[in-house]
Protein backbone atom coordinates (compact mmCIF):
# COMPACT_ATOMS: atom_id res chain seq x y z
CA UNK A 1 0.00 0.00 0.00
CA UNK A 2 2.79 2.16 0.94
CA UNK A 3 4.47 1.84 -2.25
CA UNK A 4 1.30 2.00 -4.47
CA UNK A 5 1.14 5.93 -2.76
CA UNK A 6 4.92 6.23 -3.59
CA UNK A 7 4.75 4.74 -6.92
CA UNK A 8 1.96 7.19 -7.55
CA UNK A 9 3.72 10.32 -6.23
CA UNK A 10 7.06 9.46 -8.29
CA UNK A 11 4.08 9.23 -11.03
CA UNK A 12 3.21 12.75 -10.70
CA UNK A 13 6.45 14.17 -9.96
CA UNK A 14 7.55 12.98 -13.20
CA UNK A 15 4.48 14.03 -14.94
CA UNK A 16 5.05 17.19 -13.66
CA UNK A 17 8.78 18.05 -14.14
CA UNK A 18 8.32 16.91 -17.54
CA UNK A 19 5.75 19.56 -18.49
CA UNK A 20 7.84 21.99 -17.12
CA UNK A 21 10.60 20.58 -18.82
CA UNK A 22 8.49 20.69 -22.09
CA UNK A 23 7.03 24.45 -21.23
CA UNK A 24 10.72 25.69 -20.88
CA UNK A 25 12.80 23.85 -23.24
CA UNK A 26 9.56 22.61 -25.54
CA UNK A 27 9.25 18.83 -26.22
CA UNK A 28 12.14 17.86 -28.74
CA UNK A 29 14.62 19.76 -26.36
CA UNK A 30 13.75 18.55 -22.93
CA UNK A 31 16.14 15.67 -22.29
CA UNK A 32 14.99 12.79 -19.73
CA UNK A 33 17.84 13.42 -17.57
CA UNK A 34 16.83 16.61 -16.88
CA UNK A 35 13.40 15.66 -16.26
CA UNK A 36 14.13 12.63 -14.01
CA UNK A 37 16.57 15.70 -11.57
CA UNK A 38 13.82 17.86 -11.73
CA UNK A 39 11.40 15.38 -10.59
CA UNK A 40 14.10 14.78 -7.90
CA UNK A 41 13.81 10.45 -9.35
CA UNK A 42 16.65 8.47 -10.26
CA UNK A 43 16.91 7.64 -14.24
CA UNK A 44 15.78 3.89 -13.10
CA UNK A 45 12.81 5.25 -11.82
CA UNK A 46 11.91 7.23 -14.56
CA UNK A 47 12.45 4.48 -17.06
CA UNK A 48 10.29 2.38 -15.17
CA UNK A 49 7.18 4.43 -15.07
CA UNK A 50 7.73 5.73 -18.65
CA UNK A 51 9.76 3.71 -20.77
CA UNK A 52 10.40 6.90 -23.85
CA UNK A 53 9.69 10.38 -23.87
CA UNK A 54 6.49 10.03 -25.67
CA UNK A 55 5.15 7.74 -22.47
CA UNK A 56 5.28 10.51 -20.88
CA UNK A 57 4.01 13.23 -22.90
CA UNK A 58 1.02 10.53 -23.34
CA UNK A 59 0.51 10.84 -19.68
CA UNK A 60 0.49 14.48 -20.15
CA UNK A 61 -2.62 14.24 -22.24
CA UNK A 62 -4.12 12.20 -20.71
CA UNK A 63 -4.50 13.85 -17.64
CA UNK A 64 -4.70 17.40 -19.00
CA UNK A 65 -7.59 16.24 -20.97
CA UNK A 66 -9.31 14.85 -17.46
CA UNK A 67 -8.39 18.53 -15.74
CA UNK A 68 -9.89 20.36 -18.59
CA UNK A 69 -13.37 17.70 -18.92
CA UNK A 70 -13.23 18.69 -15.10
CA UNK A 71 -12.91 22.20 -14.74
CA UNK A 72 -15.38 22.37 -17.85
CA UNK A 73 -17.94 20.06 -15.49
CA UNK A 74 -17.27 22.16 -12.75
CA UNK A 75 -18.12 25.26 -14.62
CA UNK A 76 -21.24 23.49 -16.03
CA UNK A 77 -23.16 22.10 -12.92
CA UNK A 78 -22.17 25.95 -11.19
CA UNK A 79 -25.45 26.44 -13.15
CA UNK A 80 -26.12 29.71 -15.29
CA UNK A 81 -26.85 30.34 -18.76
CA UNK A 82 -25.17 28.20 -21.43
CA UNK A 83 -23.18 31.03 -22.45
CA UNK A 84 -22.05 32.14 -18.69
CA UNK A 85 -20.90 28.35 -18.39
CA UNK A 86 -18.81 28.61 -21.43
CA UNK A 87 -17.53 32.44 -20.76
CA UNK A 88 -16.53 30.64 -17.21
CA UNK A 89 -15.26 27.67 -18.68
CA UNK A 90 -12.74 29.88 -20.92
CA UNK A 91 -11.83 32.54 -18.15
CA UNK A 92 -10.75 29.10 -15.75
CA UNK A 93 -9.17 27.95 -18.96
CA UNK A 94 -6.78 30.46 -19.55
CA UNK A 95 -6.18 31.06 -15.86
CA UNK A 96 -5.46 26.89 -16.17
CA UNK A 97 -2.43 27.79 -18.49
CA UNK A 98 -0.93 30.47 -16.53
CA UNK A 99 -0.70 28.02 -13.13
CA UNK A 100 -0.83 24.80 -14.45
CA UNK A 101 1.70 23.24 -16.37
CA UNK A 102 0.66 19.79 -16.70
CA UNK A 103 -2.95 21.74 -18.66
CA UNK A 104 -0.29 23.91 -20.55
CA UNK A 105 1.33 21.23 -22.09
CA UNK A 106 -1.23 19.24 -22.69
CA UNK A 107 -2.50 21.90 -25.08
CA UNK A 108 0.70 22.80 -26.74
CA UNK A 109 1.53 19.10 -27.40
CA UNK A 110 -1.74 19.28 -29.28
CA UNK A 111 -0.05 20.67 -31.80
CA UNK A 112 3.42 20.25 -31.50
CA UNK A 113 4.78 18.70 -34.57
CA UNK A 114 8.08 17.44 -33.52
CA UNK A 115 5.76 14.62 -31.99
CA UNK A 116 3.46 12.19 -33.69
CA UNK A 117 0.82 12.08 -30.88
CA UNK A 118 -3.28 12.88 -31.43
CA UNK A 119 -4.87 15.96 -30.12
CA UNK A 120 -6.45 14.55 -27.49
CA UNK A 121 -7.17 17.26 -25.51
CA UNK A 122 -8.17 19.64 -28.63
CA UNK A 123 -10.22 17.11 -29.69
CA UNK A 124 -12.31 17.06 -26.35
CA UNK A 125 -12.01 20.86 -25.83
CA UNK A 126 -13.58 21.37 -29.15
CA UNK A 127 -16.55 18.76 -28.46
CA UNK A 128 -17.07 20.20 -24.80
CA UNK A 129 -17.19 23.87 -26.57
CA UNK A 130 -19.76 22.65 -29.48
CA UNK A 131 -21.97 20.67 -27.15
CA UNK A 132 -22.87 23.99 -25.08
CA UNK A 133 -22.65 26.16 -27.83
CA UNK A 134 -25.68 23.78 -28.74
CA UNK A 135 -27.11 23.75 -25.83
CA UNK A 136 -27.54 27.53 -25.70
CA UNK A 137 -29.00 27.66 -29.22
CA UNK A 138 -31.44 24.98 -27.76
CA UNK A 139 -32.48 27.38 -24.50
CA UNK A 140 -32.37 30.46 -27.24
CA UNK A 141 -30.39 32.29 -25.31
CA UNK A 142 -27.74 32.25 -28.79
CA UNK A 143 -28.88 35.39 -31.07
CA UNK A 144 -30.73 33.97 -34.12
CA UNK A 145 -28.53 33.55 -37.10
CA UNK A 146 -25.24 32.88 -35.23
CA UNK A 147 -24.35 29.74 -36.64
CA UNK A 148 -23.25 27.39 -33.55
CA UNK A 149 -20.10 25.80 -35.30
CA UNK A 150 -18.63 29.37 -35.92
CA UNK A 151 -18.89 30.10 -32.31
CA UNK A 152 -16.97 26.77 -31.64
CA UNK A 153 -14.41 28.11 -34.28
CA UNK A 154 -13.67 31.05 -33.14
CA UNK A 155 -13.41 30.13 -29.77
CA UNK A 156 -11.27 27.14 -30.04
CA UNK A 157 -8.94 29.27 -32.25
CA UNK A 158 -8.75 31.92 -29.95
CA UNK A 159 -8.71 29.48 -26.75
CA UNK A 160 -5.06 27.50 -28.86
CA UNK A 161 -3.80 31.08 -29.88
CA UNK A 162 -3.74 32.41 -26.17
CA UNK A 163 -2.34 29.06 -25.21
CA UNK A 164 0.68 29.72 -27.97
CA UNK A 165 0.78 33.72 -27.49
CA UNK A 166 0.68 33.39 -23.70
CA UNK A 167 3.83 30.57 -23.81
CA UNK A 168 5.76 33.63 -24.82
CA UNK A 169 4.01 36.44 -23.06
CA UNK A 170 2.16 35.86 -19.95
CA UNK A 171 0.07 39.28 -20.79
CA UNK A 172 -1.81 36.93 -22.98
CA UNK A 173 -3.29 34.89 -19.94
CA UNK A 174 -4.22 38.14 -17.86
CA UNK A 175 -7.81 38.89 -17.28
CA UNK A 176 -7.99 42.19 -18.71
CA UNK A 177 -7.35 40.07 -22.17
CA UNK A 178 -9.79 37.86 -21.17
CA UNK A 179 -12.75 40.77 -20.06
CA UNK A 180 -11.30 42.61 -24.17
CA UNK A 181 -11.75 39.66 -26.17
CA UNK A 182 -15.61 38.33 -24.44
CA UNK A 183 -16.44 42.12 -24.56
CA UNK A 184 -15.64 41.56 -28.55
CA UNK A 185 -17.63 38.31 -28.85
CA UNK A 186 -20.27 38.21 -26.21
CA UNK A 187 -23.18 40.87 -27.64
CA UNK A 188 -23.21 39.12 -30.64
CA UNK A 189 -23.77 35.87 -29.57
CA UNK A 190 -26.01 36.62 -26.68
CA UNK A 191 -29.67 36.94 -27.42
CA UNK A 192 -30.13 38.55 -23.79
CA UNK A 193 -28.11 41.09 -22.70
CA UNK A 194 -26.25 41.10 -19.75
CA UNK A 195 -27.12 37.68 -18.03
CA UNK A 196 -25.01 35.66 -20.09
CA UNK A 197 -21.84 36.90 -17.75
CA UNK A 198 -23.54 35.29 -14.23
CA UNK A 199 -21.46 32.35 -15.09
CA UNK A 200 -18.37 34.23 -14.58
CA UNK A 201 -17.17 34.02 -10.91
CA UNK A 202 -18.55 36.50 -9.07
CA UNK A 203 -15.41 38.33 -7.45
CA UNK A 204 -14.40 36.65 -3.82
CA UNK A 205 -15.69 33.35 -4.39
CA UNK A 206 -12.68 30.66 -4.40
CA UNK A 207 -12.80 30.25 -7.84
CA UNK A 208 -11.95 33.65 -8.30
CA UNK A 209 -9.06 34.01 -5.51
CA UNK A 210 -7.89 31.01 -7.10
CA UNK A 211 -7.63 32.67 -10.42
CA UNK A 212 -6.59 36.36 -8.45
CA UNK A 213 -3.61 34.38 -6.89
CA UNK A 214 -2.32 32.66 -9.60
CA UNK A 215 -2.47 36.41 -12.00
CA UNK A 216 -1.00 37.87 -9.41
CA UNK A 217 1.32 35.27 -8.98
CA UNK A 218 2.75 36.49 -13.13
CA UNK B 1 26.58 38.46 -60.87
CA UNK B 2 25.64 34.93 -62.15
CA UNK B 3 27.33 33.59 -58.73
CA UNK B 4 25.23 36.01 -56.67
CA UNK B 5 22.08 34.70 -58.49
CA UNK B 6 23.25 31.23 -57.94
CA UNK B 7 24.03 32.04 -54.59
CA UNK B 8 20.26 33.92 -53.45
CA UNK B 9 18.77 30.63 -55.40
CA UNK B 10 20.68 28.40 -52.91
CA UNK B 11 19.64 30.92 -49.93
CA UNK B 12 15.98 30.58 -51.34
CA UNK B 13 16.26 26.81 -51.42
CA UNK B 14 17.36 26.47 -48.33
CA UNK B 15 14.97 28.16 -46.44
CA UNK B 16 11.84 26.59 -47.72
CA UNK B 17 13.21 23.32 -47.58
CA UNK B 18 13.95 24.17 -43.98
CA UNK B 19 10.74 25.80 -43.75
CA UNK B 20 9.30 22.26 -44.86
CA UNK B 21 11.51 20.66 -42.60
CA UNK B 22 10.37 22.73 -39.49
CA UNK B 23 6.45 22.08 -40.42
CA UNK B 24 7.33 18.08 -41.08
CA UNK B 25 9.11 17.55 -37.67
CA UNK B 26 9.20 20.72 -35.61
CA UNK B 27 11.94 23.05 -35.26
CA UNK B 28 13.29 20.66 -32.59
CA UNK B 29 13.81 17.65 -34.53
CA UNK B 30 14.75 18.47 -37.87
CA UNK B 31 18.08 18.18 -38.84
CA UNK B 32 20.87 20.06 -40.86
CA UNK B 33 21.28 16.91 -43.40
CA UNK B 34 17.88 16.39 -44.21
CA UNK B 35 17.67 20.08 -44.77
CA UNK B 36 20.53 20.42 -46.96
CA UNK B 37 19.02 17.00 -48.17
CA UNK B 38 15.77 18.58 -48.79
CA UNK B 39 16.81 21.30 -50.78
CA UNK B 40 19.75 19.40 -52.65
CA UNK B 41 22.41 21.76 -51.42
CA UNK B 42 25.82 20.48 -50.11
CA UNK B 43 26.62 20.53 -46.25
CA UNK B 44 28.94 22.94 -46.94
CA UNK B 45 26.58 25.32 -48.60
CA UNK B 46 24.15 25.27 -46.13
CA UNK B 47 26.81 25.71 -43.84
CA UNK B 48 28.25 28.67 -45.38
CA UNK B 49 24.71 30.48 -45.42
CA UNK B 50 23.08 29.56 -42.34
CA UNK B 51 26.16 28.65 -39.89
CA UNK B 52 23.22 27.13 -37.68
CA UNK B 53 19.98 25.72 -37.66
CA UNK B 54 18.99 29.01 -35.34
CA UNK B 55 20.03 31.64 -38.37
CA UNK B 56 17.44 29.64 -40.50
CA UNK B 57 15.05 29.81 -38.43
CA UNK B 58 16.04 33.78 -37.96
CA UNK B 59 15.68 33.99 -41.97
CA UNK B 60 12.17 32.30 -42.07
CA UNK B 61 11.44 34.62 -39.36
CA UNK B 62 12.59 38.01 -41.19
CA UNK B 63 10.85 36.50 -44.66
CA UNK B 64 7.54 35.41 -43.25
CA UNK B 65 7.07 38.74 -41.83
CA UNK B 66 8.06 40.71 -44.67
CA UNK B 67 5.59 38.12 -46.67
CA UNK B 68 2.90 38.62 -43.77
CA UNK B 69 2.92 42.80 -43.96
CA UNK B 70 2.97 42.62 -48.12
CA UNK B 71 0.01 40.61 -47.86
CA UNK B 72 -1.66 43.12 -45.63
CA UNK B 73 -0.68 45.79 -47.48
CA UNK B 74 -1.70 44.19 -50.50
CA UNK B 75 -5.27 43.82 -48.69
CA UNK B 76 -4.84 47.59 -47.51
CA UNK B 77 -3.92 49.84 -51.00
CA UNK B 78 -7.13 47.30 -52.49
CA UNK B 79 -8.90 49.57 -50.56
CA UNK B 80 -12.49 49.42 -49.14
CA UNK B 81 -13.42 49.54 -45.47
CA UNK B 82 -11.31 48.89 -42.87
CA UNK B 83 -12.83 45.95 -41.32
CA UNK B 84 -12.84 44.88 -45.20
CA UNK B 85 -9.30 44.95 -45.33
CA UNK B 86 -9.19 43.46 -42.30
CA UNK B 87 -11.48 40.71 -43.45
CA UNK B 88 -9.37 40.72 -46.69
CA UNK B 89 -6.14 39.98 -44.87
CA UNK B 90 -7.09 37.65 -42.51
CA UNK B 91 -8.55 35.15 -45.30
CA UNK B 92 -5.49 35.99 -47.67
CA UNK B 93 -3.17 34.95 -44.40
CA UNK B 94 -5.11 31.94 -43.68
CA UNK B 95 -4.70 30.60 -47.17
CA UNK B 96 -1.13 31.63 -47.12
CA UNK B 97 -0.93 29.01 -44.24
CA UNK B 98 -1.78 26.30 -46.10
CA UNK B 99 0.44 27.01 -49.14
CA UNK B 100 3.46 29.05 -47.92
CA UNK B 101 5.28 26.61 -45.66
CA UNK B 102 7.52 29.74 -44.67
CA UNK B 103 5.55 31.83 -43.80
CA UNK B 104 3.60 29.30 -41.50
CA UNK B 105 6.77 28.33 -40.03
CA UNK B 106 7.37 32.02 -39.33
CA UNK B 107 4.36 31.94 -36.99
CA UNK B 108 4.97 28.66 -35.99
CA UNK B 109 8.60 29.54 -34.86
CA UNK B 110 7.43 32.29 -33.00
CA UNK B 111 5.57 30.23 -30.92
CA UNK B 112 8.31 27.64 -30.39
CA UNK B 113 9.46 26.94 -27.39
CA UNK B 114 12.58 24.59 -27.99
CA UNK B 115 14.12 28.27 -29.50
CA UNK B 116 15.00 31.11 -28.00
CA UNK B 117 14.12 33.26 -30.73
CA UNK B 118 11.80 36.45 -30.65
CA UNK B 119 8.41 36.90 -31.62
CA UNK B 120 9.19 38.85 -34.60
CA UNK B 121 6.55 37.87 -36.50
CA UNK B 122 3.59 37.78 -34.25
CA UNK B 123 4.34 41.05 -32.81
CA UNK B 124 4.00 43.15 -36.18
CA UNK B 125 1.18 41.15 -36.97
CA UNK B 126 -0.35 42.32 -34.21
CA UNK B 127 0.71 45.61 -34.53
CA UNK B 128 -0.69 45.85 -37.85
CA UNK B 129 -3.94 44.67 -36.87
CA UNK B 130 -4.51 46.83 -34.21
CA UNK B 131 -3.35 49.54 -36.97
CA UNK B 132 -6.54 49.03 -39.09
CA UNK B 133 -8.79 48.27 -36.37
CA UNK B 134 -8.04 51.74 -35.17
CA UNK B 135 -8.32 53.03 -38.24
CA UNK B 136 -12.02 51.68 -38.29
CA UNK B 137 -12.97 53.26 -35.42
CA UNK B 138 -11.75 56.48 -36.76
CA UNK B 139 -13.46 56.08 -39.99
CA UNK B 140 -16.85 55.34 -37.79
CA UNK B 141 -17.29 51.53 -39.02
CA UNK B 142 -16.70 49.86 -35.27
CA UNK B 143 -19.60 49.72 -33.30
CA UNK B 144 -20.09 52.16 -30.14
CA UNK B 145 -18.59 50.78 -27.29
CA UNK B 146 -16.48 48.20 -29.27
CA UNK B 147 -13.08 48.20 -28.04
CA UNK B 148 -10.06 48.15 -30.40
CA UNK B 149 -7.73 46.69 -28.51
CA UNK B 150 -10.29 43.75 -27.67
CA UNK B 151 -10.87 43.33 -31.03
CA UNK B 152 -7.23 42.71 -31.71
CA UNK B 153 -6.69 40.75 -29.17
CA UNK B 154 -9.51 38.04 -30.74
CA UNK B 155 -8.29 38.27 -34.13
CA UNK B 156 -4.36 37.89 -33.28
CA UNK B 157 -4.95 34.73 -30.93
CA UNK B 158 -7.81 33.39 -33.33
CA UNK B 159 -5.00 33.33 -36.34
CA UNK B 160 -2.39 32.32 -33.92
CA UNK B 161 -4.99 29.28 -32.94
CA UNK B 162 -5.74 28.94 -36.83
CA UNK B 163 -1.98 28.02 -37.30
CA UNK B 164 -1.59 25.90 -35.06
CA UNK B 165 -5.24 23.69 -35.74
CA UNK B 166 -4.25 23.82 -38.95
CA UNK B 167 -0.57 22.62 -39.22
CA UNK B 168 -2.51 19.04 -37.13
CA UNK B 169 -5.99 19.09 -39.95
CA UNK B 170 -5.82 21.57 -42.78
CA UNK B 171 -9.71 21.48 -42.57
CA UNK B 172 -8.91 24.65 -40.26
CA UNK B 173 -7.57 25.92 -42.87
CA UNK B 174 -10.83 26.04 -45.34
CA UNK B 175 -12.91 28.52 -46.43
CA UNK B 176 -15.97 27.11 -44.84
CA UNK B 177 -14.16 28.05 -41.75
CA UNK B 178 -13.48 31.37 -42.10
CA UNK B 179 -16.49 32.16 -43.38
CA UNK B 180 -18.34 30.83 -39.89
CA UNK B 181 -15.88 32.64 -37.70
CA UNK B 182 -16.32 35.74 -39.77
CA UNK B 183 -20.31 35.46 -39.28
CA UNK B 184 -19.26 34.92 -35.55
CA UNK B 185 -17.50 38.20 -35.30
CA UNK B 186 -17.99 41.16 -38.39
CA UNK B 187 -21.95 41.35 -36.93
CA UNK B 188 -20.62 42.99 -33.80
CA UNK B 189 -17.86 45.11 -35.03
CA UNK B 190 -19.68 46.55 -37.84
CA UNK B 191 -21.63 49.83 -37.12
CA UNK B 192 -22.66 49.05 -41.47
CA UNK B 193 -23.73 45.94 -42.32
CA UNK B 194 -23.20 44.81 -45.26
CA UNK B 195 -20.40 46.79 -46.75
CA UNK B 196 -17.66 45.51 -44.66
CA UNK B 197 -16.73 42.35 -46.71
CA UNK B 198 -16.10 44.34 -49.84
CA UNK B 199 -12.16 43.93 -48.97
CA UNK B 200 -12.91 40.59 -49.22
CA UNK B 201 -11.52 39.05 -52.61
CA UNK B 202 -14.41 38.66 -55.26
CA UNK B 203 -14.46 35.27 -57.06
CA UNK B 204 -12.63 34.97 -60.19
CA UNK B 205 -10.05 37.43 -59.51
CA UNK B 206 -6.66 36.45 -59.37
CA UNK B 207 -6.33 36.52 -55.48
CA UNK B 208 -9.49 34.55 -55.01
CA UNK B 209 -8.03 31.82 -57.70
CA UNK B 210 -5.08 31.50 -55.47
CA UNK B 211 -7.32 31.38 -53.00
CA UNK B 212 -9.33 29.01 -54.16
CA UNK B 213 -6.23 26.48 -55.74
CA UNK B 214 -4.52 26.32 -52.69
CA UNK B 215 -7.39 25.22 -50.84
CA UNK B 216 -8.10 22.63 -53.27
CA UNK B 217 -4.81 21.53 -53.30
CA UNK B 218 -5.01 20.39 -49.80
Amino acid sequence: MVKQVRAARTRQALVLAAAEAFAHDGYARASLPAISKRAGVSAGALHFHFPSKDDLAGEIESVAARRVEELAERCRSAGGSALGVLVAAIRQLVVTFANDPVVRAGFALSGDLSRDGGATVLDRWHGWVRDVVAQAQRTGELTDGVSPEGVAVAVVAATVGFEALGSRNRDWLSNERMVEFWACLLPRLSAVPGPDLAGVPERGTAVERDAEQSLAGL
